[in-house]
């Protein structure tokens, strides 16, 4: 089976490259490398670097990417879940939303007929329910990467009712691994460089109260390829991640104790969210995947720690 | 109060000008024309002619369009909801969100903090809950139209939070008026198009039993309005219709006989739907907005009937 990854140098998807490839998938990979590492793909995937905003390109289909691909795992999206005042808007908003719309755009004018979305828990924003599962209640997003995930998802819907494409549409706990350290923008990240600069002080964004779920990059894409697998309506749609969830305050001792330190002063910025934009308390349910038979093997907390484990690991 | 309404020259937009400036209102007009006609605009409001899908007008904020305006009525949109195969995909999709997305940065940098969206009945799509409240259930748009909607509200959504912008997002029934003729794509244009041509037959897409709420363009006006001034959330959200619904085929016969024609064959071209992505049966539960106070007067085959009346009486 020939594959297509769309964002295939970012951490999950070199990740999922590696799996795919593990069970026999001819691998292509699409990345514009601007937070994909080009070292991370696995040689024996065709690699293709390639921006699909660049709408010039489907002409030629981004250098015929798409080109006899059963299924695509649509991963490419700016990972930049955070709005920082006076910043652009348009890097996941604008940006993501065209993307997909030109891999949509793409496989439609190729004749292929499957695509696996990346979707993110960001989508239900303040839809309150806890743990919420995929149809609780309307979507209420309040980070632009959460619109963004939520605008694909409707193009996703559509598309597959008018052109008969099959879709599995994944919303993705938080993902966390030791490759998920892109700019530094992931909690276990920002603890880990904040405690090697001062590891007598560790600045918390919020209240540290926040609590969400999470889930190691590797059973992410292990949920992924199950999903696939044994899935099959027209449009599917899933909850990827646990049934649990843990707080920020939680993952700051962690790293604490895994980095060996004692003592360590928590100073709290305050407020209930780390950033604009940002959901403090969210909870997946995961239980209908689960009911075809995957769930997580490692809770919120053991996904953190592993995480976390990793991290230093990769970096001594 | 100075307010702006896109898509002014608009079947809704030029019916809310006179509304607003009935009640003093200076009003604004932007419209590109594609679809909106310019000899409906009252002479008294401000007509700007620009495309707010042209990027490069931002700076200029289009041609000053948000100057001190405080509430931005957002209804510019591609009304085609219906895609035609071999047709283009972009014009509702990509250029609806796109054209959302620019009247949101001119508002954010503009410092404009209240708008309101004509979204549509389409974002359900296959969410089969009847009647359908707001909250219900997660979307799945099927037509280009209803992912663009959906899209746009996702922005509304993470503006509304990021920004501390006000929203009302009203979710319009079926629009029906005698300024609704836009290239005949509506039913009851359709319908007459047809039997001005031919009295004696009728074809009916589909198979006639679609169900639809529908408003007319002057009730849909009044419950916008009325959601505007009774509603005061950061992010309100809004069926605008009535609680039932009429068939495909009942619309054809009102049309018949208000044209006083007999005998007329009826054919059905079959299946459920009357084109890809028609949702073939949805009710509007109206009851969030009928709590506040306001509901329609005419239920939805009156609104049909009055429809027609007027647009009969507009050829004449």
């Amino acid at each position: 089976m020939k594959t297509l990854i769309t964002g295939g140098a970012g951490a999950i998807g070199s990740e999922l490259a590696e799996a795919l490839l593990a069970r026999g998938d001819e691998v292509v990979v699409l990345d514009n490398f601007s937070s994909g590492k080009r070292e991370r793909v696995d040689p024996r995937c065709r690699l293709i670097g390639a921006d699909l905003l660049d709408g010039d390109s489907i002409g030629g289909m981004f250098e015929g990417a798409f080109e006899g691909v059963e299924i695509v795992y649509h991963l490419a999206a700016d990972p930049d879940v955070r709005y920082a005042p006076g910043g652009p808007t348009d890097a996941a908003l604008n940006r993501n939303v065209r993307t997909t719309y030109n891999v949509l755009t793409a496989m439609r004018l190729s004749g292929v007929r499957k695509i696996v979305f990346a979707s993110s828990s960001a989508v239900y924003g303040l839809a309150t329910k806890r743990p919420i599962a995929e149809n609780d209640s309307f979507p209420r997003p309040i980070s632009l990467y959460g619109a963004s995930k939520l605008a694909c998802e409707g193009m996703l819907s559509s598309y597959s009712h008018l052109f008969e494409i099959e879709c599995w549409v994944l919303r993705l706990a938080n993902i966390v691994g030791p490759k998920v350290r892109t700019r530094g923008r992931t909690v276990i990240a920002d603890f880990i460089n904040k405690l090697c600069e001062d590891p007598t002080r560790l600045q918390i964004l919020g209240d540290g109260r926040q609590r969400k779920s999470y889930l190691t990059t590797r059973e992410c894409v292990e949920g992924m390829i199950f999903a696939v697998e044994h899935a099959d309506q027209r449009y599917n749609l899933f909850n990827v991640g646990g049934d649990d969830s843990t707080t920020v305050t939680r993952i700051a001792e962690l790293v604490i104790e895994a980095m060996g330190l004692q003592d360590v002063e928590l100073v709290y910025t305050g407020g209930k969210g780390g950033w604009p934009g940002d959901v403090p308390h969210f909870v997946l349910d995961g239980s209908a995947l689960s009911r075809l038979g995957w769930k997580p093997r490692l809770g919120s907390e053991e996904s953190v720690a592993e995480a976390i484990r990793e991290t230093l690991e990769g970096e001594r």
